[in-house]
C-alpha cells in the first residue's frame, strides 16, 4: 500500500491539542499516525515524503452546502431584489444549461475548492451524474443529491433521477462519493411529495439534503399554508426520520431549534449567501447551545460569490459575536471545528473525516504561514480563522492522494476548464466577450 | 521625469466606466493618461513598460483607520470580553512597547498592506515619528496622528508629541505623509482637552482623527456625563470646525447622522473589528443616504485580525444587505468606491488620490484575474468586491513608484522584519517560542 509521510508541520488535529512539531503518516487512504515527530513509529523510511516545515496541517475543510455548477453565474447578476435576481436572471440562464455546461461549471468549482483547501462538499443541482463524474476525476470527496422540485410536472422524473444517482454512484470513486435525496425546499415541494421522498430515502438507506427557513417570506408562506413554520412543518411530516442536512435555517423559533437538535439534523450555515441575498443571520450560538450539529457552507457562487471556506468561516465567527453582543461567542477553535468536524457530522461522515486521527481517511491540507498576515505566530488556531486566506493553502490530500502540491493542481487542467467555461458562457449569454478573456 | 506605462489591462477608474483594454501613463508621481490603449497619445516609446494583460488596474485601496504597530498583537488575545481583553492583555503589553517595537510592528503592517493592495492608510498610535520613518522608507502614503489621551498626566506630553509630528512630518516622503491630531475618543478626553486639541489643529491647519460612538457602553457613558450622545457631544464642543475623520460611528441617532453629513465628517467604517469586539454594526446605508462621507478601515490587527481591505470591503457590502433586508444595499460599485475614493475623501485627499484620472497622483494597483474564483469574467467590479482576494494583487504603485511587482516587495526586507518581530515578541511576552518560527 502506498505510504506518504508529512514531517515538520504544526498539526491542528481539531479533535485534540495543537502539536508543535508533528508528523502525519498515511497508508493507502488512511491516517495511521498523527502526533509528535519524535514518537513516529519506525518503518517509514521508504515512504513518499512531504517536508512541511513552516506549515500547519489540519483536516480538509468541509463545504456543507453548495451548488457547484453555479460558478457559471458568478457575478452574472448581483445586487438585485431576490425575485428579480431569480426570475429575470438566474432561472432563464439555468433553463438553458445542458449537461456539459453543468459538468464544466462543476469542474471550475472543484478547481476553486481544491485551491482553497476544501476536501469535501455537499452539492445539490441537476444532471448530477456529470457532477459525480467530475468528482471521481478530480479526486475530491462529495455528498451529492439531485435537486427535487415537487410542484411541477417534472417531480416524478426528477425523483427517478435522484434515485438513479443513489443507486449508481453511492460509494463510487473509492468510496469518496456518498449520496442523498434532495427535496429542494418546503415551498417547492408539496407535503405529499416530501413524505414520498423521505420514504424513498429510508428505503435506499440514504439521507436528505433540503433548504429550510432561508427567508422570512418562506416562513410566512409555509405558516399560512400549513399552520407551522418550515422546520416544524417538515418535522411533523416525518422528514427527520432519515438523517437530514438542512441548509440555511436562518429564521427559527426556539421550539424549532430544539427540533433540529433532537433529530440530529445537520444545519449548513451559509452566512455570506444569507447576507448577500438579504435573508438575515442564522442564530448559530443559540443552535450550538441547544446541541444542533452546525456546519459551514458557501452556497452557490451565484450568491456568495466564491467558494472560499476560510472567508465563510471567518464571517461566521465574526457575525456570531456582532449579532449576540458577546465577543466570546463562536471562538476561533469552535469556528474551525464547525468548518471541519462539524461539516463531517452534518454529512454523516464523522467516523471517516473531519479531524486528523489514526483510522480516519487521509483528508489533510497544509497551510503556509509565510505571509505577513501570519506574523507574529501568537496563536495558530486564531490565525487560521481570523487571518488565513485561501491562497495560504499549499497542499491538499484527499483519501491519501495528493490533489495539489505547492499550489499546483494535480488532477485538473485549469486552462481547459477556463476555455470550456468561456465558450459555454459565450453561447449561453450570446456575448462573445467571454472568448477574449 | 521618469515615465512608466501600463498596457493591456482592464481599468476600473472608480470615477467612470470600466475600460476594457486600457493604458495608464505615469510621469513622475502623476497620472497623465488613463484610457483606451488605442487612443494613448504618442511619446511613450522609451517609458518603462508594465504589460498587464489579464489584469485589472484600479486605484490603490485606502485603509481609513488602523493602528499599524498592533500587528504585534495579532492573535495574542481573542474571543475575550472587551474589558478583560484590554485590561489583562492588550494594555499591559502595550505599556511595554518601546519605540523600536512600534517601528518593527509598523513595518510588518506596511508589508501586509502593500501585499494586499493598500496604498494609503490613516494611522493613530504613539511614537508616531517611527511610523512616519517607516512610511517614508516603504513608499506608502499615510495620514498619521499621535493618539492623544486627555485624562491622564501625559495629556500635555502627548499633545506636544502630536504637534511635533505635524510640524516635522507634514509633507514628508515627497508629500506622501499628511498629519492630523488624534484625540483618542470622547471617553478618554475631557471636553476641555478636546476643545484645546481642536484649536491647535485649526492653528496648525490640519484635521482630527478620533474614535466615535464605537460601543453602546460609550454612548451611555457620554450621555450620562454630558447629556448628549458622542457625535452630538463633540459637535457641540466645536470639534467639527476642523476636518474630522471619525472611526466606527456604530451607534448613531438620526440627528447625529445629519450632523456627520453637514460637517463633512469622514467616517471610517470598520465592520470586522466592530463584529469581532461585538460592538455592533454601523448604519452605513443610512449614512450614505444622508450624504455622510463613509470610508472603509480595518482597525488594528489586534481586533480584526488582518489588514486585508478586500475582506473588509466585502464584509461591508454583505453586512449592509443582511442588516437592512435590502439585497440592493451597498452595491459592488458603491462598496468599491468607499474603499478607494471614499477613503480619499475621508482623509481630505480626494483631489490627489482615490480614482484613476489624469492629474491625480499615480497610486495604482494591478490585480490578477487568473484564479478560478475570477471565472467566468461576468462582471469585473462584482468580482473585485465579492470574489477577489489579497493574493490577487500583483503590482502596487504609489506616487509613481513600484512598491511591489509580480508579488515581490521592492522596498521592504520581509525576512528582516520577521526576525525583528519574532525577537521583540519573545522579549515582550517572555516566550522563546517566537524565536523558533
Ligand atoms: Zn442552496
Ligand atoms: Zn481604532
Amino acid at each position: 500500500m502506498a505510504k506518504l509521510l508529512i514531517k515538520g508541520c504544526i498539526i491542528v488535529p481539531v479533535n485534540g491539542p495543537v502539536i508543535e512539531r508533528g508528523a502525519i503518516a498515511i497508508e493507502g487512504d488512511y491516517l495511521t499516525y498523527v502526533g509528535p515527530q519524535e514518537t513516529l513509529p519506525p518503518g517509514w523510511e521508504g515512504a513518499e515524503l512531504i517536508e512541511a516545515q513552516g506549515m500547519v496541517a489540519l483536516p480538509g475543510l468541509v463545504n456543507s452546502h453548495t451548488h457547484a455548477a453555479m460558478t457559471l453565474f458568478r457575478g452574472y447578476a448581483d445586487d438585485l431584489p431576490l425575485r428579480q435576481w431569480l426570475e429575470d436572471k438566474i432561472w432563464p440562464l439555468e433553463g438553458k444549461l445542458k449537461k456539459e455546461d453543468i459538468y464544466w461549471g462543476t469542474m471550475l468549482a472543484l478547481a476553486e475548492m481544491i485551491r482553497s483547501g476544501t476536501t469535501t462538499f455537499a452539492d445539490m443541482y441537476f444532471h448530477m451524474e456529470v457532477v459525480a463524474q467530475g468528482v471521481v476525476e478530480a479526486g475530491l470527496r462529495a455528498c451529492l443529491c439531485q435537486g427535487l422540485i415537487g410542484v411541477q410536472d417534472i417531480a416524478g422524473l426528477r425523483l427517478r433521477a435522484g434515485e438513479s444517482l443513489v443507486r449508481e454512484w453511492q460509494g463510487a470513486g473509492e468510496g469518496r462519493i456518498t449520496t442523498m435525496l434532495g427535496p429542494h425546499a418546503p415551498y417547492t415541494c408539496s407535503p405529499e411529495y416530501l413524505v414520498k421522498v423521505a420514504d424513498r430515502a429510508a428505503k435506499l438507506g440514504v439521507g436528505l439534503h433540503i433548504h429550510l427557513a432561508e427567508t422570512r417570506q418562506e416562513v410566512e408562506e409555509i405558516k399560512n399554508k400549513y399552520g407551522l413554520p418550515p422546520v416544524a412543518h417538515v418535522a411533523k411530516l416525518g422528514l427527520f426520520k432519515v438523517p437530514t442536512l438542512a441548509a440555511h435555517c436562518v429564521h427559527l423559533t426556539e421550539e424549532e431549534i430544539h427540533i433540529l437538535a433532537e433529530n440530529k439534523v445537520g444545519v449548513a450555515h451559509c452566512p455570506e449567501s444569507n447576507l448577500k441575498l438579504a435573508s438575515g443571520i442564522a442564530p448559530v450560538p443559540a443552535m450550538l447551545k441547544a446541541g444542533v450539529r452546525v456546519a459551514i457552507g458557501t452556497d452557490g457562487a451565484a450568491s456568495n460569490n466564491n467558494l472560499d471556506m476560510w472567508e465563510e468561516t471567518r464571517t461566521a465567527a465574526l457575525l456570531a459575536k456582532g449579532v449576540t453582543g458577546d465577543p466570546t461567542a463562536l471562538k476561533a477553535s469552535e469556528a474551525l471545528t464547525l468548518a471541519t468536524l462539524g461539516g463531517a457530522r452534518a454529512l454523516g461522515l464523522e467516523k471517516e473525516i473531519g479531524s486528523l486521527e489514526p483510522g480516519k481517511k487521509a483528508d489533510v491540507i497544509l497551510v503556509r504561514t509565510s505571509g505577513p498576515h501570519w506574523r507574529p505566530l501568537n496563536d495558530v488556531v486564531a490565525h487560521l480563522v481570523y487571518s488565513a486566506r485561501a491562497e495560504d493553502v499549499d497542499t491538499v490530500i484527499v483519501n491519501g492522494r495528493v490533489l495539489m502540491n505547492r499550489g499546483e493542481l494535480k488532477t485538473l487542467d485549469l486552462e481547459r476548464i477556463y476555455t470550456e467555461v468561456n465558450r459555454r458562457m459565450a453561447d449561453l449569454t450570446g456575448s462573445p466577450r467571454f472568448l477574449k478573456v
